[in-house]
Order: C-alpha cells, then structure tokens, then sequence
C-alpha cells in the first residue's frame, strides 16, 4: 500500500500521528499542495474531490478522508485501540471526536480558509466575514474542552484517542491561522502539554 | 434510555431512520427546537453544544452527536449492518458517509442557516455570502455522487448504509434550503426514489 501524504496540511498530519501511536509504517508519497499537486490529473483519478490523504491498496482500491483511513488501519491493528472500547467507549470517542471536528478543527480551518492570504486560490470565494465569525466558535468550544478536561487526562476519558489527535492537530492549525491559545484554559493547558509531548506528535 | 428527538430537523431524523433500518423502538421525548427548547436548562445539562439528538442510557450516561449514537445502536445490534462489514467494507462506508457529510450535508445546511430569514437567531451573524458560496458545492457534489452511483445501488456499494441515510436526509433537507434538485442526474434521482421509498424514510 501507499499513503499519498500532503505535508503540513492538518489531515494528512492526523493520519501520521495516528500510525505513530499504533507503530505502523507505511510508504508515503509526498504531495507537494502548496504546487497544488493534489489538483494534478494523477491524484484527481485517484480522488476525484482533490483532498488528502489518499491511501491506495496494493489491489488498486483507493480511500480517502482521514478518518476512514484511520479506521481500516484501526481493525487491522487494534492495539492501542484509538477508537475506544466496547459499545459505549467506542461511541464516546467517536462523540468527542465529531464534536472537536465540528466545533473546532472546522472552525479553525474556516478562519485560515477565509483570512489567510495564501489560501485565496484555494478557497474560492474566500468570504473574511464568515472567517470572523469563526473566530468566536473557536474560543467558546476551547472553554468547554476546558471544563471537560478538568476531570479526566484525555478528551474521551482515560486514555488517549483519536479524539486527542483531532484536537492537537486543531490547536496547532490555530498559529496559521492566527489564533492565540486562550489565557487561564489550564486543564486545556496542561493537556496540550501532554498530547504534544508524545513522539507521535513530531509525525 | 430515552432519545431526545428534535422532529423534523436532519440530524435527529438521521437517527430515526437509522433505528427504523435496525427495527429498534427507543422511547423519544420531542423538544420543540421551534420554541429553542434545545437551549433550555435541561437539555445545556445534557448537552452543553445545545445540539439534538441527546441519548440517555439507563444510567445516566449521556450520548450526543448523531453518528456516535447510531455507531453505539450499530455494536448493540450488529444486524442488518449499516455501518459496513470487515475492515474495508467498514471503511469504505466511513468514506462516503463522511464525504456525504461533509460535501454535502453541511453546505446545504451553510445554505439554509446563512441565507433562510427564520434562522436569524440561530446563525448568529448570518453571513448571506458564504450561504450563497456553498449553493456551487451542493451542486458539485450531487454531480459527484451521481457518477458513483452509476455502477451500484447505493451509495457505498451493494448495501444500503448509513452514507445512504445522510444522503437521503441531506437531499430533502434542500427543499427548505430552495435548493432544487437538478435535472440530469438520472443514477442520483433512481437511487433518491428507490431510498425514499423505504418504509424508515418515513421515521
């Protein structure tokens, strides 16, 4: 198999953090996105949606969208399992990470789609007012993973998960998009310290 | 347990159907999200984002967001599968289920939340131009989604799946949105008549 990798951009990065944590190694080809090479007519035949990664099968089967990635990889090598445990632990971890998906990694990317710069051939029209109004979002939902680290190390409980890697990758979206970690979230603080301190994180 | 179900709105409906494919009864509770009882002290209680639908188990345990409740039915009771079987059935179904989600779900709901005047207070603020710039999108995608389904039943190969049910939910969620659905799509329009007319598009 090959995993047809974007480099910096935020999802292909929760997909190698993902293999980190299980110790899988996988061949990656490098798609140079700032080139627009995820546009180019080999990866278009391979995902006609122009998004990566892109993981194809020695047989020619293609998927895509990290999270389903993430999951084949998962049943074919559930230890760690990072999708949980058990009817009810695996659909909490899937709560937490729809939930730090939709209410903050979205978010931030709206806000680096529609503001930044760079990004005007990419997202087309950029509107900056619907960038601003994400702004907000950010900040309220950093204050409820906040509150709900406050009793547990890990955003789905007691040990790591997908969930976390979804929420690094979003916190450290925020410095191109231009947000600033908040002041006095320390439960927050002190998980970001934790979840980026692991070797996975360096992915 | 008991569902809090949000009537006519997609996501408590993707969950119905859901629990219609798998002929399971769970006692429902209605809130009226017309009178923004969603945003009552109860249900912040149960869930601090305001989103329905909210599943409390027996015990008190709260479940929120849409496809970790139908992931939590699905482990319960595993037959008819809607979730895929082995582990790339499982992930091809995640795939589409996402892409479904996230290209076409979402931007008719940007459309209907940015753009319709009864929405007013809950988008806040309304930013009619990124509703206007995800009317392309939709129709982008529903052209994607026909070419795929040239060659298979549905949406994510021979089975019906949970990717059918949000594909379902999204395309009559463009009536409120005054989005039409586009002449020409022959696959998309066989496969909406042949999906609509299950005995749970009716839940």
């Amino acid at each position: 198999m090959k995993l047809y990798d974007g480099g910096r951009a935020p999802n292909p990065r929760r997909v190698r953090i993902f293999l980190a944590e299980k110790g899988i190694e996988v061949p990656l080809e490098l798609v140079d996105m700032g080139a627009m090479e995820h546009r180019s007519a080999s990866l278009t035949k391979r995902n006609p949606l122009q998004r990566l990664p892109v993981l194809e099968l020695d047989d020619g089967t293609i998927l895509t969208e990290t999270i389903a990635i993430c999951r084949y990889f998962e049943a074919l090598h559930p230890e760690p399992a990072l999708f949980g445990k058990g009817a009810l632990g695996s659909a909490l971890v899937e709560m937490w990470q729809r939930r730090v998906e939709m209410h903050l990694f979205l978010p931030v990317a709206q806000v680096f789609r529609h503001l930044h710069p760079a990004m005007r051939e990419w997202e087309v029209p950029q509107v900056p007012a619907w960038g601003e109004a994400n702004k907000p979002k950010v900040f309220a939902f950093l204050r409820h993973l906040d509150e709900a680290l406050a009793d547990r190390p890990f955003i789905a409980g007691d040990d790591y998960s997908v969930a976390d890697i979804t929420g690094l990758v979003s916190i450290d979206f925020m410095k191109p998009a231009k947000l600033a970690f908040p002041e006095g979230l320390d439960h927050l603080a002190r998980w970001y310290h934790t979840v980026s301190g692991r070797p996975s994180a360096k992915a």
